[in-house]
């Protein structure tokens, strides 16, 4: 008797797919849609370097005579109540996940491979995994190229621990910078979230690990800010706005979607067949996974009564694959009920063995031991440099020059790691990572004197740290104040002397971002502002570094500083690139991903709002403190007027090229982005938003240099969403509009009339 | 030859329109979709009660041989720049609107009666009309009855001056109290709005003047509550929150509505077949008209590029009658470039016409000179005392008694007319009203001293006035603070000694609510604020009453306070509603008919939001500082459990009783509004809202007496909006609840069972 096909290397995926699906009992079929167990959970942690598999993991695993997948096997992290005391290292991983993955593959009757699923949001959150920043810091580089290559090292440490499938956030925006979840986002903008959304699944397929794309849809505009509540979007907002990212994901070979919790049109997208159905799988013709996020689907049961019937409404609206929950263990009670077809749930097996043939598990269940790439750490510090964004200087304090002898480092996050990495984030072993302060030691060397002050607490209008930062800015050169917030959960982690750490569970008092961390009032805590006002008080120039996860709302006092740095959360070894930047080793290049507010009560504050000519409010303006793109650097930059090398296109064939002179006219060498929007007069579908990012490119300008850069413009730069919700190039009036900024552009004009298409 | 059918006041109105519209010009039919003309500028006053057409109005009637409408005949405001020197006393106007009737009825071919279309948004916005408390008072009164009272009233003075149809908002909901017009509306709620829009309508159609409800649809919900901005609803939002009043206004048989500025769905709806065509005329078979707002077609030409294409694409999304801009006006020439079928225009004016046969135009086109009805006055102060909400109260102070001697009253609304009455008001001659100074004097009789300091201005943080105001409160025995906003586009007005006026147009630094004045920051002034702490500093139990447009966000220093009223803007005479409430004459029986935010961070605030269980931001609540509903009383009433008549009902037959027992346990008299929600435990077509307001009775309790309050439930009651959009009855589990606010409620379990419908 020859093997059967699935069991075929050669044979084409469908077929085997089809062949083993017909194989299956509906018991093991329901096996392989679920995630229920942690992965912490599967294992024990004997003595050091020894595990053994729980009797929880051995049940699981026999309930369904397999496992569809197993989350979080590799995390390590307050929620997870695993910690370097037992988590697993990185030495540890693959035999682990090896003896996981045997006690599949060997202990059940067909064998199938348990799919590794870990969160890798900014690396892979694992004991010694290597951070990278944030994404709202990815997205301030406006460079996807080096995140791509980051992303395909953090794939490489991912595979090497025995992990397969990488959980990232990509699709959510900041459209309210109230969310928590704000620094998981590339920024505010579609376009820049696309190009980083390409970066990252290009990246981590170049490493063999599948990425699912986080969070399918909308989840950047709930109500309020508020995490995981409703979102009242439109349909057509919804395809102007937060579909983009998706769509470049899905085209770059993304392995899945996670399903959001909020709901569109009155149902959670894990129930929403629109979103799951009509747009991913019929219209975008997507042959990946849904997975759920965690418990979604439970949460179902207030709609759907209990949580069998709850199953029976996320299968057949897309959701292939569930996380923790319970109503997707009880599927096979839903179809015995008849409350779903078994078609369905053949569906969805079918999805989830796609993806375990197309990542190679069957042929190669184990960990293939290649060493993770050495550049990680160095990725990650590159993408640190590239995020600083200088959105204020005074011209005459930054860079730091050689006569700047004393510098005084004040503020709650000037010296700590943890408050400068962000959420989804393992906890850093004693020793790891540079802070601003051990950053500006370092770049200052011992000619200088940097003396260090705390000032004031994170959160709070305590003022009593006062008194010692103006004494220790007092006879300084310079005073950089190190403020902004925090997404530290093991803010109150002490280790212990071997390296274990103790974490405090919760909501420590000092956090005020990260998921779950919402924020409704976005100016810096009292202490802070005070704080700033105090030691600019001293008359010693005042330069503001943010360390931050989301932007606050920037009060007019900085305007008295001598720089101001959102160097957002860089990561670990963030601190010498904020140094970096502020000696002049590096030319600060970050451009901001996401508006400035100048308060909460003029949010939304998002560039790319319809055009409606508003005013303002009669107490304060509707537009940002520092606008989307806006960042400085330690030179000038002379930008042209754009030219078309036509302007005049039909719709069916629209290319054309828009080129753009940038002269370097004074001060230090530059990085300059440059910014390419579409801005519509007339026409289109749709009332017109105020400009839409459509291109950049970075160019290196050193002094005096002139460069050209074109922009190939075609269907992708100008289409809009239609009237049936395609992407078509509408015949209008446009205006092609290159700058450095989305607040400083020149534009041309293009005329798009109907062609034959 | 026999008169033409459409002359015959015996034939049916629809082949009175067909014949009438078989003998139109193109020219002609474009006419009567016009109202392109300000009616101000249709007449000169050339001597005290002597006036004349213009010929500017000649020369517009003879251009499309008719007139559909004319704009603002009586209106006088800064806006018009039609003042007391030369507006329309209500003495004149019947002539001057007989004259200008009579011109086009005896000056044009076929002698069709033109619409004279007023402003009647709280009163007629004319010379000498009886305002009445702007819309969110009326909501606060919680008393449709004692409104369509009302609403006749100020149909009476309309028709007695020559006016047909009035605009009133209605239709638009307070979903962000930065929204400059949130006065124009009777509250966030959907019900409560359904059930005044109702009173207005028939109240108004009692005395033969047709309404058309302003605006449709979602205006209340533009992107961060900025005036006719964009809104991002979705359509199950729509459905949800803002379709119920216009439903009710269309049922109880308004003559139009006014399509809103904002776009839904990408499209201005003037320009929106699916509000226009599909809801309204399809699926509501409303065959009244639609009117644009004004100048709202030419801001089409944004997207259709030109205004004939402008009016080309308005037209058969469902606009009928255009507000003087220039689109419609070249619908001749949009027929004639084949841009859009004749049809569609003939359909527009058959509505139009059908309208004008309606209101007996043909028939009666002059002026039935009746008096106006001698109650409007005392309605308005009845729903002034209505209005009135006491939010705080130390149940110590008010309401003062004869022990109070000496009365401080404070702030900078304490004597100002035009600061009461809000906004799309006519000036108010001199001597015309009751301030809350003047009403507390006469209140408070010969005995009592009365004091007065204006303590700071409106906006701003001036401390100048604060010390005299100290002084003033020091002596007294109690401090009644009268602060707030202010609509008063007059502030600056001057009245000469001949009674007129002298006005300064835009926006006056004072203003701080109203058309285009949005209010980013809803906290009170500064100076405001610092009023309140140097007055409570005295020690003398200080009363806050606020007359504002809004609901401003309350400090947590009113909890100081002895007492905190919303007087909202009460009208020429509401100083005499507060001072009643004060002294115990009157009981106060508002209730908050929008929520009180703690602050624009956190917004937004409505009670009736998607109930995901959220816990909150981390530096403050998401909840409102005073919810929904709530109002106290000066005496204390205890409220049962609801008791069901059926704990379990069919979707075809869901009739039962909901009874509570309420009981007056102490204090004075009170007017207690008993309110039913309804909440959603499982079931239904989309995620369910924390609770829906779906009835309400105003019942007086004596002291010690008790009254069973019974609710007859039914479809309407229980109805949601099903998958497919409609109001249906959909099983599952819900809760009925009652009490005396929307965050103080009892419930009980309803199971709603499929049934054969």
């Amino acid at each position: 008797m020859s093997a059967p096909v699935y069991r075929d290397a050669d044979a084409p995926v469908a077929d085997r797919v089809r062949d083993l699906l017909g194989r299956m009992t509906l018991a093991e079929k329901v096996g392989q849609v679920n995630q229920r167990l942690y992965g912490w959970d599967a294992y024990e942690r004997m003595a050091a370097g020894e595990f053994r598999l729980t009797e929880a993991f051995r049940a699981e695993v026999a309930a369904y005579d397999g496992m569809g997948a197993l989350y979080g096997f590799q995390r390590a992290d307050p929620w997870s109540g695993v910690t370097f005391a037992d988590g697993i290292a990185a030495a540890d991983a693959a035999g682990v996940a090896d003896a996981v993955q045997r006690h599949v593959v060997e202990g059940t009757r067909l064998g199938i491979p348990v799919l590794m699923v870990e969160e890798v949001p900014h690396g892979h959150q694992a004991l010694d995994g290597t951070v990278l920043p944030v994404n709202l810091a990815v997205g301030a580089s406006w460079d996807p190229g080096l995140y791509e290559a980051a992303a395909a090292a953090a794939a490489a440490e991912l595979r090497s621990r025995g992990g397969h499938l990488a959980l990232v956030s990509a699709l959510d925006l900041v459209r309210d910078p109230r969310w928590g979840r704000a620094e998981e986002c590339f920024g505010e903008d579609p376009y820049l979230a696309a190009r980083f959304t390409e970066a990252l699944v290009r990246g981590m397929r170049s490493e063999g690990v599948g990425v699912v794309l986080k969070h399918f849809a909308g989840q950047g505009a709930t109500v309020g800010g508020r995490n995981s509540a409703a979102t009242e979007l439109g349909v057509r907002e919804l395809h102007e706005i937060h579909l983009a990212a998706a769509i470049a994901g899905v085209r770059a070979g993304a392995a899945g979607v996670m399903a959001a919790y909020n709901e569109f049109d009155g149902l959670p997208c894990a129930a929403n067949p629109y979103l799951l159905t009509e747009l991913l799988r019929e219209r975008w013709e997507f042959d990946g996974i849904v997975m759920a996020d965690g418990c979604a689907l439970d949460r179902l049961t207030r709609l759907a009564g209990d949580p069998v019937a709850a199953g029976a409404m996320a299968l057949p609206a897309g959701t292939d694959l569930s996380l923790w929950d319970g109503a997707f263990p009880r599927l096979g009670e839903a179809v015995e009920r008849g409350l779903v077809a078994e078609a369905a749930l053949d569906a969805a097996v079918a999805r989830v063995l796609t993806l375990k043939f197309r990542l190679g598990l069957f042929e190669n269940p184990y960990v293939d031991e290649r060493e993770p790439r050495p550049d990680a750490r160095e990725l990650s510090e590159r993408l640190a440099r590239a995020s600083v964004t200088l959105v204020g200087h005074d011209t005459r304090t930054l860079p730091l020059g050689p006569d700047v002898r004393r510098i005084a480092v004040i503020g709650p996050n000037a010296d700590s790691v943890p408050q400068q990495i962000g959420d989804y984030t393992a906890p850093q072993r004693p020793g790891t990572g540079v802070t601003v302060l051990d950053g500006i030691r370092a770049a200052a060397g011992p000619e200088r004197e940097v003396t260090y002050a705390r000032g004031c607490e994170l959160v709070g209008g305590d003022l009593s740290g006062q008194a010692h930062a103006v004494v220790t800015a007092a006879g300084a050169d310079v005073a950089v104040l190190v403020l902004g917030g925090s997404s530290a959960r093991e803010a109150d982690t002490r280790f212990e002397a071997n390296g274990a750490a103790v974490v405090t569970s919760g909501n420590p008092a000092g956090m005020t971002c990260g998921e779950g961390v919402d924020l409704a009032d976005l100016a810096l805590p009292a202490g802070q502002a005070a704080l700033f006002d105090a030691v600019a008080a001293t008359g010693v120039p005042v330069v503001v570094v943010l360390v931050q996860g989301r932007p606050h709302a920037l009060p007019e006092r900085f305007d008295r500083a001598a720089g101001v740095l959102c160097a957002w959360y860089p990561g670990p070894w963030g601190g010498r690139a904020v140094a970096d930047v502020l000696f002049g080793a590096v030319a600060p290049s970050g451009r901001l991903p996401v508006s400035v507010p100048r308060s909460a009560a003029q949010l939304p504050v998002f560039y790319n709002g319809k055009d409606h000519g508003y005013r303002g409010y009669v107490d304060q303006p509707a537009t940002a403190r520092h606008a989307f793109g806006h960042g400085l650097s330690y030179g000038t930059v002379r930008y042209g007027a754009p030219r078309l090398s036509r302007s005049t296109v039909s719709a069916a064939d629209p290319a054309l090229t828009c080129t753009v002179a940038v002269e370097h006219t004074g001060g230090a060498a530059v990085r300059e982005t440059v910014q390419l929007y579409v801005r519509r007069r007339s026409g289109g579908s749709s009332w017109p938003r105020v400009r839409e990012l459509r291109g950049f490119a970075q160019v290196d300008l050193g002094p005096g240099e002139r460069r050209e850069v074109v922009f190939e413009v075609g269907a992708e730069t100008l289409a809009s969403v239609g009237r049936d919700l395609e992407l078509v190039v509408e015949p209008g009036e446009l205006v092609l509009e290159t700058g450095p900024a989305s607040d400083r552009t020149r534009g041309a004009e293009l005329t798009v009339v109907r062609g034959i298409s």
